[in-house]
């Protein structure tokens, strides 16, 4: 494997093969998330393209630490700069929030950083952040070494995939409200609409802090791993899935992500929309050509015989989704050769 | 038990008693759904009266096969009608899908069949079917005796109730993203809303077949059978639901999966008129009258008692909702007798 | 522990410590709820202000008894001021609830009670007392000493925390439909969300009736207590979450209940909104700098060591959040007198 490049003042990447990219977070010395990490972050996730790169994966930089939650620092720092007198209802707060989305969607953001909004911009950046690993076609896998508490769990349940290293002592959690706070990178959405209203409302009211097996338990992470093996499991799912067609990844990404949050009948309809996209992605008419004929020829009898033609689909090796089959989502309409 | 009668060209259909209707797929080799199954179940199943059948049992006629999973070669049509100097963004498609929705609500939808529309079209069929289970007031039931993948999968999905055939072999799945597709029929909502975002992206990315109990275990089946049991199973889950009003069903049916994906106000409030409707059905009145009575008279004193007094009432021979307080649902309004 | 007061006809009170307020519903023989005991209890908890009152214990004061469900006379009494010649379909009757919540808020349920609307007004009733429980900034425990079916189990759901005393007999459970009904609580509601679709509706279309390992596993209730222990448990998980902050208390409870049951994007927005607030309330600002301090003093090295320091935050002794924490939660915004 190449050697880690220090790619911005936090930030360290590497690529265990062409199309796979480790960031690993180095913020001495407890890996705190804040404004510059997130500035870093979105520098080199933003323009990553399908092309280049299928999968990421975001890993800790500190022995035992993920990310142990958000600075505090910041917060501190967001509460000082609104003056005492001002009135803050949740209402009033959206708005801003809002507001300070169009005027970052103008290039503005560095003007609002030097307002009392700077607090504003963070949460809006954070969320971008978020909404990128949610968006783009490539899998985002959070491989957590070690502590990941209130921010910095927000952070890895906003990834497609979780791997957590094998401990008996609590690790991951929305801890906030022991100090007063909530949760405000997502962990309110995430376990509701993942362990349903009752569970999230006892672990979030609680700030329940739990180990390695309560929360591969629970369905917070998909896969539990030594320590010492993380990564190179983690780049085994990232290889597995880095397979799948980056349209369809995306696709399946939006309509549960969004689609899933809508009315049924919104949802269904965000769904079909992306099928209808799918079905005409040039590499994607080749699978299923390909597919057709396995069928045709092998004429498989039973669910043993599916079960054998199935595996070749599963790992990949029946049909490869090679990186030109990639375009952007909102605009894919493949030639088709045929 | 009758003979299976030949209803359309791939459908067979029994009668285990009167008000219970099995409808047997059979579409040789495979058993893959296509524009002309969905036509023939469409053509069946939108007539059903409530008061001569009460529920609807769906099962594949083919040994081991519910539906291995949708036709690929019309996907395939679908993908060749499409010019490919066409844009086909997921927000054109969805448009389309509005606007076909709108042709067929006119009758015309054989029109749409002559044009590149005609894959539309069939995604809205899909769509229609599955939403006739979740709409009318009958009980659908899926026995599913074998390979069940893909929009097989999305099809029994739909149905309010899955008995599964117990096998070690993966049988059931949203095996879609194996060749680059993703689930078209439903997959993606039914799994977000059953199984929580989590869960469903991992199922969903991966393409993950599944046995059955691991199907079970999820949720996704609501009772694993024998094989040979199963059509029996089947039956016996159709008749205990038979006994239960059908305006509660339709009900209850639309206030989960309607009301549920609404915002909680709005999903209460839902939930509240369809309580307000079924506290106007006549059988609805006269069971509250016998259950009101029975309460006076025996008086239950302990969770033993209760235990006792429910018994009959959960097996309907306390009270069997007779065809006649059947009603078209938008607007019950049963007369009181009383 | 003090006597229970006799509160109102139906209530008794108790306090175990200052800020933890027991009520105790009384309406022999069954404790069936009703437009009486819903009155008294918006009576009681609507005025609750949090200097005074951090937790709410709700229980039934009935052997074996915590809501045997809804009163069913009344439920019949609404059919029978409905005549039967009046159309009443659900879209129709949700107008109706619409149109009457309007009034209430003018003042003027009392008119309403007068006409064929008094059911209408039963149903806002019993919903805006359960969205009390999820909007104030108490914590409501429902302790669940017996029977608690239909109305009663919605009245549960509708708590934040619910404690059930152990039993092999079915204790708990939406039955409505064993006699033509459906929740009108939100039970349909509460059970999809927490539950996901497939389960929500077996449970419902079945009627099931629920032993207190069930529910446990379902996650339907959070503990299980011996009968005997139920209130001393109640106790202790009140005073336990009584600590954490009024303010993030009831921002979670909105962010997971409203803002859960909204878009993706909408309901991060909603928890974001909250965050801010959070972090402008004075002490919490005082706990975060308090925290901080602590971590630049004690620098945990290990997860041992974030365990450690974890625990006094965890079980409230490193901040206790003060009565004085507490504001109306729509314009907090603290002073900050650092």
């Amino acid at each position: 494997m190449a050697d880690w490049v220090q790619a911005t003042p936090h930030l360290q990447t590497r690529r265990p093969q062409d199309d796979i990219l480790i960031i690993r977070l180095v913020n001495e010395p407890y890996n705190f998330l804040d404004r510059q990490c997130f500035d870093e972050l979105n520098g080199i996730i933003a323009p990553l393209d399908i092309k280049t790169t299928r999968a990421v994966i975001l890993t800790g930089g500190v022995q035992d630490i993920f990310v142990t939650h958000y600075s505090v620092d910041e917060i501190i720092d967001f509460g000082l700069s609104v003056p005492s007198w001002m009135p803050a209802p949740p209402f009033l707060l959206r708005a801003a929030l809002r507001l300070e989305s169009l005027i970052a969607s103008l290039g503005l953001r560095y003007l609002t950083r030097k307002t009392l909004f700077a607090g504003i911009a963070d949460l809006n950046l954070y969320k971008e952040v978020c909404n990128l690993f949610r968006s783009k076609p490539q899998v985002f896998v959070a491989a957590i070494n070690g502590l990941c508490f209130g921010g910095g769990c927000e952070f890895a349940l906003a990834c497609d995939y979780r791997i957590l290293i094998d401990t008996d002592r609590p690790v991951m959690g929305q801890v906030e409200s022991l100090i007063g706070l909530i949760p405000g990178g997502g962990g309110t959405q995430f376990f509701s609409r993942t362990l349903g209203t009752a569970k999230a409302l006892e672990l979030c009211l609680e700030g329940k802090t739990l180990t390695s097996s309560e929360a591969l338990e629970l369905g917070l992470v998909n896969r539990v791993s030594r320590a010492e093996d993380l990564l190179d499991t983690a780049v085994g799912v990232a290889k597995h899935l880095a397979r799948r067609s980056p349209y369809a990844i995306q696709a399946i990404k939006d309509s549960i992500h969004v689609g899933g949050s809508m009315t049924l009948s919104e949802g269904l309809l965000r769904e079909q929309g992306w099928f209808g996209g799918a079905a005409l992605v040039a590499e994607t008419h080749e699978a299923m050509k390909k597919y057709t004929r396995m069928i045709k020829e092998e004429q498989p009898q039973s669910l043993e015989d599916f079960d054998h033609y199935l595996q070749p689909l599963a790992n990949g090796s029946f049909f490869d989704f090679s990186p030109g089959s990639a375009r952007s989502a909102a605009s894919t309409k493949a030639s088709k050769t045929d």
